[in-house]
């Protein structure tokens, strides 16, 4: 496995890679936990080359998020890469990245990147849009993978990519979960064991939401409203926000019908935190298998 | 000789040009003149493969400007593009690059586009900046051909490919003139011929401004106010803005060392014409061959 940290160098090596030999990218901020393996394993499994890119993106951080606290394990995330056979670690300095006077940035308008995570956090998917097409640009990946949790930035990316006529294809995975439904992240890490303990109350809400509608319920008003009642029983958690909206174009619904994503962001602690879940009105989520834009959905338990 | 209309050929034509075959684009709006076919002649010249895009983008026009009315050529363009042995004519529609609810740009901040035309026309650099990064993901080209007319887009479109770390590499070639000095433009087709004898003044000023440094005038703000001046006494001619700039930051100079650039801005009849001479203290401007990102950049007169 190499470790490269220049971007220069990250272009020579793509350049020997030809067609048809193919080339995975798993674009990752570090701080691995089996949700990024998952995605390395599955690049693994698709693709000749597998390219790891861990970088702290400091450009989609707003002002008071947690970008000085983000959590670092470069050496750990190497040798986890190292095990799963990954190629190449791209792991590209901030200076290498964004030089002095950089001022070149990928906006997505619309509702798209304003609603949800684009309003509670100003300029974030213009980071994310940002970075990722100069990895895209650098590496040349034929496919991208992305994680499911992340599902705004997903639907975005993926219109950037469209919209720009790039030609990565991208992979989406399904969120992984601790054993009582938390879904992984890098910023579980900075809650203690009572937020730990309290940070179930998003996947719980998010669960709550599916039986509602398995029992009937139709209006995403009284959903939103008793997901708001149940967050505000938890005394850690302070809700951002709650949505149940079109999973296509993240637009609140005013009935539910067929499928609808409920998203949430809690603070709990020094963290905050996001999930969703694709809810189906008229049967259960797990009856339904074939989704848009995943090869696999299914809630995986982390073993 | 190959015409496309739909990114997905463009697309499909590209992956069968394979290395060590190298492919040149010069990116164009149409209605060619003599500016036009030097950038085609050249890229025949270095490259195995040339494609000649042929695209009025829209969304680099701002209210009121003059997109409508705008030279359009098409038919003349393609047979010009064959006689000069151009491989493929890339053509889209409006609507093939830019689908209905399309909302991804890409922008650049900094002085380099809020100065001088970025001043003037509003969302012009973001719409430019945009239509090049499609078109280069679309055509992956090894080179790229741009007139140094349009001083202000080369040194935009260098910075957006650097930083975000496209491939292809920018070539720059000289203004063509007219034998009177007007630089050609397509846009000089809306003069009448009193207006087309009054368009002289930007050429004759910006010779002036080079007079005046050789006879030793180094305060870049007597030379605005004497072009200022001259500009007036042109009674069909209206200024936007003259200015003396560091050729590499377009920042005002305050006293003129080493190389300057004069660019100015002049509207006659309905007409918007642009202009700029690189000057150089101490020497006559044709003495200076090495340029920082000319080929060549010597005063051609058209013949």
């Amino acid at each position: 496995m190499r470790l490269i940290k220049e971007i220069s160098q990250m272009k020579d090596c793509r350049k020997k890679i030809k067609a048809p030999q193919t080339v995975g990218l798993v674009p990752t901020m570090g701080a691995f936990h089996e949700g990024h393996l998952s995605l390395i394993r599955k690049a693994r499994q698709q693709c000749d080359k597998v390219v790891v890119s861990i970088f702290v993106n400091r450009i989609q951080f707003g002002k008071g998020d947690d970008y000085q606290r983000y959590p670092r394990n470069l050496s750990e995330d190497i040798s986890l890469s190292e095990k799963e056979g990954v190629d190449v670690v791209f792991a590209p300095s901030l200076e290498e990245m964004y030089p002095q006077d950089y001022s070149t940035f990928v906006q997505v308008g619309g509702p798209l990147s304003s609603t949800l995570e684009g309003a509670s956090r100003s300029g974030h998917f213009k980071g994310v849009a940002t970075v990722l097409i100069k990895l895209f640009n650098i590496v040349k990946p034929d496919f991208s993978y992305f994680g499911e949790k992340d599902y705004q930035q997903v639907l975005i990316v993926k219109k950037v990519v469209d919209e720009l006529n790039l030609d990565t294809q991208i992979i989406v995975l399904p969120t992984i979960r601790e054993k009582d439904g938390l879904a992984l992240s890098s910023r579980n890490s900075y809650l203690n064991k009572e937020e730990r303990k309290a940070a179930v109350i998003l996947y719980k809400a998010l669960e709550k939401a599916k039986l509602w509608i398995e029992e009937g319920e139709r209006n995403p008003f009284s959903i939103v409203s008793k997901i708001k009642d149940l967050i505000k029983k938890e005394s850690l958690a302070k809700l951002d926000y709650v949505a149940v909206v079109n999973p296509e174009t993240l637009e609140k619904v005013e009935d539910i019908k067929g499928e609808v994503l409920a998203l949430l962001a809690v603070s709990i602690g020094k963290a905050r935190l996001i999930d969703n879940l694709l809810l189906i009105a008229g049967r259960s989520y797990l009856e339904k298998k074939e989704k848009k834009f995943s090869i696999e959905r299914s809630i995986k338990k982390c073993e």
